[in-house]
């Protein structure tokens, strides 16, 4: 039996209809360095459709794929309205990519346009020549000229192209399961691997993304988009934005703790996203340099672990919620957030906000042991993190084609390749990445809770621990830190301090200096580098005894 | 080009895994008169299992439909669950509608099972012969014994049914626009219409709800769910709650002032949503017996417009916030929520919050006049509201067989019967029901904005505003007081107090006073039996000249 309801597609189409006529006077506010430039969503709307006319005037036709190489701005939101709405598939293209990475996803991809801010057009053009299939290349925020192109290669002025073209479009409706973005993992082994977002799985992300439980948007807000665009879809936040009409703070390439904070303080933005890193630095800059940050009522921290020392920091020093989430690329990314349970308080409370938290209706989750069995959500048992739903990616972009990454689905479930275990009641602990645990002694030790311990110690400026051979016990941890400026803490002393925080044959007894953690293009800890560092005998390791 | 995303349905089975699986001890507090019976999710789910099964054994198979006769409580909500989620069809029977219109409904959608409450099986027993599908009968919170069935009809009692059955139940995986449950709309012109909402429907309106610019919905919620769970879904709060985890407060039949001041004391709901009626009695009763209603952080009201004066009785003198909302059976409900755009406030504010609010992204909306022409958002033009969306009813059930209703539905879009206009940035403010709109010399006038700006005078309980024959103007008002006990207020006085609230020629000369003001069996404002009784000379009229 059909039900009598409506079958209205739910498309990108909608949000921009929707946003940009319901929210019209709404803003997007980008920083230019010192100052803001401002634009009105419905002025946002006249230039995505103008923009749509312009792509189509490129020769853009069915689904073919629209590239952008742009920080976050307005014309990067322009971007992420007209191309989906339009019937075509927005590709953002990560700018901290390797060379040979981004010629690799825009040839997989098959760009026929890229829009590049003139920022980085000088970056852009050096791997231009690489490109395939690349007819057109569209310069935003400055000169065109600026952009040196192989022949064959058409380049445009933004600003042009668009103030020639009508500012309406019959946005069509689109199957909702048909593509509308794309965006590359960058794996640490392999190719990058494509998830290609449908119009239904980001509507649903934006409506989860909305919900008082996960980040609770809405018109009242003022969202501040620190995560990039061509990271995860800004974990969702510009569509979330427009469909409830929050207005947004654009921070262009500023993403410097001094900027950051000059912005928030000239704009007064009320929600912010950003991986941990963003905020360690903004705290490091704020101990010199105070400034208002009470606008912001509540932070989404996600991409990696949040030290606890972190969030407490933020919330003693400045009176600011940080809220811990999850998500990677393949889940759009929302996974899980952390939010207690209502009536909880005090040291039960920060349990909960330390964790992951909880997976919302929409995503299903289970943990995996090395047998394949699924293990009890008891707070203590470990397996790899396992989810469904439909905003999960089932596979990769030609998938079939090159067999890659079919390893990371079972059963029509996506693997994460986190590690970590549920507490009765859903909330998620992750420990590790699977590749990154430290097998000793039959038994797995977590590097990143060691690391947050070791974090902990007013000393540290950053720590990373990895797993090096061991004749008894297997592997053993091995701590590398970051000092701050000016501090020391020996290894002795370090092992000490650890005593007590972790179980004791958890205590690591090889330490090594480091001037920075490497980090991966998004700003993760890049641990294979120092674990080849250490192999290839680089560092200078005290063992104790 | 297809997406790579993971083809997941939206289902009620979803909703059910996840909020009792993960939200186990939420509770359900049923209210029993004087105090409370208590359920937590984690046992609603179990329950939810043995009802399905319960219902298997009688025979229910496929999209089979199950009724429920009951007032809001713990078996009600297991069957909100248990019936969709096993993939049969809930039909929540509207226990305020006429014997005959019980009749048709139930051979209509041809239910083949119906749970009643036992407080209300006597009112049940009497239409019971006069079914001509119903197998069963199962009696809850009751003996079974207190009803009798005509022969071919069995009896069970609900506890014994469940006891025998195992408490888990592996929910199918359906396809989402398989119908999960129907409600019949009780007309005012021919037989009740069946809304028949698909899984797909009541899980995205779901979302809604808990979005931040709708209801907002959390775990941190206990819910008051004051309307009829056989009215529109009880708008929706059931399932919403169960989304997220937040408890649920149901009064059953304790609907009365009293007790639900007993029980708001008591239990501490953090919202509620009900009719205007329902407000109007309690803010009546709490004049006389204060209560602390400081749990309340939100108050939804729709159903019928609410008046200004009891938003802001309640705001003023009890720190509770209303918010008013629109929708109808056909749209899931929720239609448009009266959130006030970012930094609106004082008397701004208040305008924003009087009106129905804003349609979600979800719910397109458009006015259009006589000549079927759209007309503009200025905040003037008035015109029939039509929606569209995915929880919208496109038609009725078997609309195709018996032709009827189809007049609601316009290439595509429902049509409302409500009128009114949109201001620019898009609030709805609803005038009238088409058919209530008092045409005069041209101009149309609101009864509504009549009836509340009457209402306003201290010494009126309640009144209601028809249109009457004129010579002259073809249509003038006549004004239906029912007064306040003890107070009194001559037609003359009124009619002065009404001067420079409306425009002068919308000012009444008619006027009578009645002991209430007639309700439909959902408590609107039943004025086909004002005018009826006007027409046949029953009223006692004062005309002023």
């Amino acid at each position: 039996m059909l039900s009598t309801m409506q079958d209205t597609p739910l498309t990108i189409g909608r949000i921009v209809r929707h946003g940009t006529g319901m929210y019209s006077s709404s803003e997007v506010v980008t920083w230019t360095g010192t100052e803001a430039r401002r634009e009105q969503y419905g002025q946002t709307g006249r230039k995505a459709a103008q923009l749509a006319h312009a792509l189509r005037s490129l020769g853009v036709t069915g689904d073919q794929r629209v590239g952008t190489f742009m920080w976050n701005n307005a014309e990067h939101l322009q971007a992420y309205l007209a191309v989906p709405a339009m019937g075509a598939v927005l590709h953002t293209l990560n700018l901290r990519l390797f060379p040979e990475q981004l010629t690799y996803i825009t040839n997989h991809a098959a760009d026929h346009v890229v829009i590049v801010d003139a920022s980085i057009a000088p970056l852009f053009a050096r791997v231009l020549p690489t490109f395939s299939t690349v007819k057109h290349v569209v310069v935003a925020n400055g000169p065109a000229a600026a952009l040196e192109a192989p022949s064959g290669v058409e380049v445009h002025s933004y600003d042009e192209l668009l103030a020639a073209q009508p500012d309406e479009y019959d946005w069509p409706e689109v199957d909702e399961r048909q593509a509308a973005a794309m965006c590359y993992t960058s794996g640490t082994t392999g190719n990058p691997k494509g998830v290609v977002y449908s119009h239904r799985s980001i509507y649903l992300h934006s409506m989860q993304v909305c919900m008082s439980d996960s980040m609770g948007l809405s018109g009242a807000d003022k969202t501040l988009v620190i995560v990039p665009q061509f990271h995860a879809m800004s974990w969702g936040l510009p569509y979330a934005s427009m469909m409830v009409g929050a207005s947004m703070l654009m921070p262009d390439r500023f993403l410097q703790p001094e900027p950051l904070a000059a912005m928030i303080a000239a704009e007064k933005p009320t929600f912010a996203g950003a991986v941990p890193t963003i905020w360690q630095g903004l705290l490091a800059y704020l101990e010199a340099n105070p400034v208002d940050m009470s606008s912001l009522r509540d932070v989404i921290v996600g991409g990696s672990a949040c030290p606890p020392a972190l969030m407490h920091a933020f919330q003693e020093r400045y009176g600011i919620h940080i809220t811990h989430a999850w998500g990677m690329t393949e889940t759009s990314p929302l996974g899980s957030v952390a939010r207690p349970p209502a009536g909880v308080t005090g040291d039960a409370e920060w349990a909960y906000r330390y964790t992951q938290g909880r997976p919302p209706a929409s995503v299903s989750a289970r943990l995996i042991d090395d047998d394949g069995n699924e293990v009890p959500w008891d707070g203590e048992s470990v397996g790899e993190l396992e989810v469904r739903g439909p905003w999960i990616a089932a596979s990769y972009y030609r998938q079939d084609e090159d067999g890659e990454g079919a390893e990371k689905f079972r059963d029509g479930w996506l693997r994460t390749g986190d590690v970590g275990a549920f507490t009765p009641d859903g909330f998620l602990k992750l420990t590790d990445r699977s590749k990154d645990v430290i097998k000793s002694g039959g038994e797995w030790i977590s590097s990143v809770e060691l690391e947050n311990q070791v974090m902990a110690h007013p000393a540290v400026a950053e720590a990373a621990v990895v797993g090096i051979p061991d004749e008894k016990w297997d592997e053993r941890p091995l701590v590398a830190i970051v000092l701050r400026e000016g501090e020391s803490v020996e290894p002795a002393e370090m092992r000490e301090f650890l005593e007590g925080r972790v179980a004791h044959w958890q205590v690591p007894e090889n330490f090594t200096y480091i001037d920075e953690v490497p980090k991966t293009s998004v700003g993760k800890f890049d641990k294979k580098r120092i674990r080849a560092a250490y192999a290839e005998g680089k560092l200078d390791v005290t063992h104790l005894t």
